[in-house]
């Protein structure tokens, strides 16, 4: 039975609906019935071909919330009807020092959801099972569709670059990616700081976790915050005075750069070389850390502040992500 | 008894004959009979004063050798005669969080040897015991000088920024700082390449410990070696192609950035983000890691390559560093 979902066509065009036949159930495939996906901002990169890896007709959505309605025969790990998730990545060799390390997510051969087939912004999906994943029952589909790309975005780099409760953590740019960043600082056990250039951010931002909140364009409030951070989210690239950011950063701070924007990054080497800081970057995170990311989520009842518009309204969803209106994550409905 | 020395009487002079009376010994002071000293890039910066924070007379020298010739009261850690060292650090506070860690380095109060007093290119120096080091007897005093600052420099990286054994690494630039890399990451058990524009330079860099040689220049040289380091020791920041750089390092690979000319560092966000990878740089050492790399440089032989000059010389030395011509460290004797 051929699957219905919207596609671009062609680099920076409207979606439109299109159908295409999956053909046989792989031994290793997963099918899911979708109720829910979100969209990131790279799903807009890869409808605009930003990236130079998008081929059209291009289905995106890769925050995918759904039900297994069918199983290839080798898969034992999922049951039929079982509630489960699709982020980023659809893909990796499984063999290689990343891929056994559980970081899948560095794989030089990981597929992304929507490049190596097409994506979630469907009624169905296959994928290997292998990057499929339960979702707990303590969190609502609407809300934890945007943790399969958004929240392991920004909870890898919490693991992967040795964040611990006793930091001070700053997040600068609170929309899709901010909004989450603060939530799991925030559990994590951190002083958390809010960065934003828009003043009326602050009391959602207190509400998501920030103990503090500093505006951004305020040369002063900024000069007070210098050297007062551990970690660093930088959830954009775009517009950022990097030395600035630098500036907020403690003697072994570390800057975390998540923006997919392909905007060159300048600093001076002196804050690095003589404070011993870092400047790194993430993306998304392995399967482990996806399963450590939802658990954590449940435990602390994490979630996503969504809109949530039907799937046939994908082009006026995108719209919003694009003119940044989106409060904070938009999510489609089957 | 006034300390006769070489001081420049203002920015981008010349060094001449001075003297100082250094008064009354402080109870924690050590007073140092100099018998070598090194001549450090630093010194020229402080000289030209690059970095702003230079004040005249300046004696330059940070890479001191020589025997205790005096102890204040309080000082029960050296005694009179014992062969001791110094580095870039005279002082720091010695109470916040980053000096109780051992990280006296990282301290927003640390004095450098040059800035807070009068340097090493002299025949004496008073210094607090804190941060006079015992050499170890199996070390050479011209060859140890250049450790005290160029050594600690790039093994401190190895320490703070998770280098093992199993790691590749990389060094770019072999000059003063790199000849040193090449020994330290060698002796540290990692497989090592040394990267120069020089071709001339391989066979030293082979016999320093580079297990492979490339050739910077060489573009396709440089691409073959693409994604194969997991560290990468950057000795200058002076007309790298970061993004080049950052080519060479695999998946969570980093780049260390220890250079000091004030010059931008740009690159695109897009390696950062999609491999996981770091730039980060470093200065010196603490307390801690300066009798960690001085005794781990006493069992692995690593010294500096040095050419010898007597303190009467410093003019002409200095112009041998400042043209690249040392090989590959200078040294001062009295």
């Amino acid at each position: 039975m051929p699957i219905a979902c919207w596609a671009a066509m062609a680099a920076k065009e409207s979606l439109r609906p299109f159908q295409y036949e999956p053909g046989a159930l792989e031994s290793r495939e997963i099918e899911i019935s979708i109720t829910h996906c979100g969209i990131c901002h790279s799903d807009l990169h890869l409808i605009d071909n930003d990236w130079g890896i998008s081929s059209y007709p291009l289905v995106p959505g890769h925050e995918i919330i759904g039900t297994v309605s069918a199983r290839g025969a080798n898969v034992k790990s999922l049951r039929l009807g079982q509630r489960v998730g699709v982020g980023w990545q659809r893909g990796a060799c499984l063999e290689c020092d990343y891929c056994v390390r559980g970081e899948e997510n560095l794989c030089l051969q990981a597929v992304p959801t929507c490049v190596g087939g097409y994506g979630g912004f469907a009624t169905r999906i296959r994928v290997d099972s292998h990057f499929v994943f339960s979702i707990p029952d303590a969190l609502e589909s609407a809300t934890v569709a945007p943790l399969l790309c958004g929240g392991v975005t920004v909870f890898t780099p919490l693991r992967a670059f040795g964040v611990t409760p006793v930091m001070r953590v700053g997040v600068i740019g609170i929309g899709g990616l901010g909004h989450l960043a603060l939530q799991f600082a925030r559990a994590y056990g951190c002083e958390v700081t809010a960065f934003s250039s828009t003043p009326a951010k602050e009391q959602e931002a207190r509400q998501f976790g920030g103990q503090h909140f500093v505006v951004s364009s305020d040369a002063q409030a900024m000069a007070k915050a210098a050297a007062s951070l551990d970690f660093l989210f930088a959830t954009t690239s775009v517009g950022m005075d990097w030395n600035a950011l630098l500036n907020l950063l403690r003697p072994k701070g570390k800057l975390c750069v998540l923006g997919g924007a392909p905007v060159p990054l300048t600093v001076s080497p002196f804050p690095l070389v003589l404070g011993q800081r870092t400047i790194c970057g993430s993306p998304v995170g392995g399967r482990a850390t996806m399963t450590e990311m939802l658990d954590f989520a449940a435990r602390h009842g994490i979630k996503a502040k969504v809109e949530v518009m039907p799937l046939a309204e994908a082009n006026a969803a995108i719209a919003r992500v694009a003119s940044n209106r989106a409060r904070y994550r938009m999510v489609l409905v089957n």
